[in-house]
């Protein structure tokens, strides 16, 4: 038998537990080029709210009644495919659920980094690490000496970002909310500065922390925090758009300051980036990461849940900034 | 004597008939390399609501009581600068007077195309139409096939957008206000379709001009004409940001539809461009635009009215709409 977290109904807004449901499900025997996957562990990202929406999206949504969408990182149990032998380790498009029945095609990479926790994975070698540094540099451009600001800057992306940007020979402010993710982003992810979105002043201070401008701003919110953000635009600034976590819901849409008048006066750039585009430089990007992580220049922070019953509530709580960490959930 | 257009007082949004005075000054004998210009014409443009206003802008502001800035074309008609001799046409920054006392410095370029009105190189082979090469090939990059769409579309920038995208073998929308632009936009500037933001359903209107979304925008305007563009950008979209007509002010700043998401899901750009950043491509631009006219491919308008005094209400003119073509004060 399997079991599955399987989409219940169409959240608006963020996916609460209620949108879910858990199933025991039958499996079948494989058909020739099918694989199963024992899942081992499970991801939790703030993209798979857009993965279930029904607007806005930049790919179809996860069906009603369907097991929801996620990378996971398991061991091949099965396999009627004799490029991918019982016994590997995989990450891929595995869904929440115990055992996935695959092709191929939806394996993004072994994992044979067997000195480190095959949960990486998931987060820092995975797509999280992947987004920071395919994002950071093709569409933020950073150069020697440029000032990076992050937001959501002890998340797992904007955390990879910030450290990714000193690596480059950037000065990095990061934004995140609350005192234990902003000494988090000061003391285990080395930003320049750390800042928080949820005290007075984020304004003024990011004018004080950013004298000469921001040079890039690397944002995974929108809302309040950017409009505080782009007046400190420096000249040419590079702004990657990667995630809106902070806007609760599209529709109906949302209203803010314009931002014309800031990219126009400062000749600045702003571009959205989805990583999934990119899976032609995953496996180079990987090796970086896992180079830096190996030599102690990239940490990470993992919030590991126990149980498939732990998923039903875990997009909803990472929309409540729970997580400290990446957050997965343990099988 | 010479009669000189100074600012009088600093506007709060928008320039007024009443910002600006006539002065009559004494004229002083040349020092060496000074060259005196007797203005021929004189150049109205929406951007120098931003050569005056004291925020939100990309260069030093026209002070109280100093001749406004603008590009001219004039006769050299004195000179203790050998280079330039006396009865070589040239434009440049002369400001709104009748005669300027400049420096080789202020000068553009000489003006030699003798087949061709002078008071073009203040529009299709001046600023306007170098904006809208550069702006739209360097920060657009239009490919062929593109659906290009483009905001003030009769004017003297977006006219040349209009054409220069259809030479590149773009299909073009021009957006206009009122019928009788809209039908100058089809009839003498040849866009594929025109469309008047005064009229309803401007959004309907473009989704249905655009059914494989829009590749290229080209803006001068922001507000609710982007607000209406901005939906329908294709995956990969580039928008120009070249002006924001349509904010009559930016304090208090105003709000809209944030953007954010449009960009992020369609991985699209938007970016700022200021056309002063590229003086080194100035001339090769003008030769491209040069032949073009020549050869009947780039058409353009102007609306000439006569007399310095022309000059006090003529950019709040240009604000509410009412010139058809570039605007020019003619000596």
């Amino acid at each position: 038998m399997n079991r599955q977290v399987v989409l219940d109904s169409r959240p608006k807004g963020i996916a609460q537990a209620e949108n879910f449901k858990i199933l025991d499900t039958p499996i079948s025997p494989l058909k020739s080029g099918e694989i199963r996957v024992a899942n081992w562990f499970l991801s939790v990202e703030p993209a798979m709210r857009g993965w279930i929406a029904d607007t806005n999206n930049y790919a179809a949504p996860v069906a009603i009644g369907e097991v929801m969408k996620s990378l996971a990182v398991g061991e091949i149990v099965e396999s009627a495919d004799a490029n991918w032998p019982v016994g590997q380790m995989v990450t891929g498009w595995f869904g929440w659920q115990k055992l996935a029945t695959i092709t191929a095609a939806a394996i993004v990479r072994k994992v044979d980094q067997t000195d480190l926790p095959a949960s990486l994975a998931l987060g820092v070698l995975g797509i999280n690490g992947v987004t920071a540094l395919l994002g950071l540099t093709m569409a933020g451009e950073p150069k020697t000496g440029d000032t990076v600001v992050v937001s959501t800057a002890a998340g797992s992306v904007g955390s990879a970002v910030g450290q990714i940007a000193r690596i480059l020979g950037c000065r990095t402010v990061g934004i995140a909310g609350g005192p234990i993710k902003v000494a988090q982003c000061r003391d285990l992810f080395g930003f320049d500065v750390a800042l928080d979105y949820k005290a007075d002043g984020l304004g003024a201070a990011l004018q004080s922390a950013c004298p000469d401008g921001v040079n890039v701003y690397f944002d995974n919110t929108a809302g309040m925090i950017s409009d505080s953000v782009y007046p400190c635009l420096a000249q040419g600034a590079r702004v990657v758009l990667c995630g809106t976590a902070s806007i609760a819901q599209w529709d109906p849409w949302p209203s803010g300051p314009r931002v014309e008048r800031h990219l126009l006066v400062k000749r600045a750039r702003m571009q959205g980036f989805v990583v999934l585009d990119h899976f032609d430089k995953w496996d180079g990007a990987v090796a970086q990461l896992t180079q830096w992580v190996r030599e102690g220049k990239l940490r990470y922070a993992e919030d590991i849940s126990d149980g498939l019953e732990s998923c039903l509530d875990a997009l909803a709580g990472l929309y409540r900034g729970e997580n400290l960490g990446k957050r997965i959930i343990r099988l």
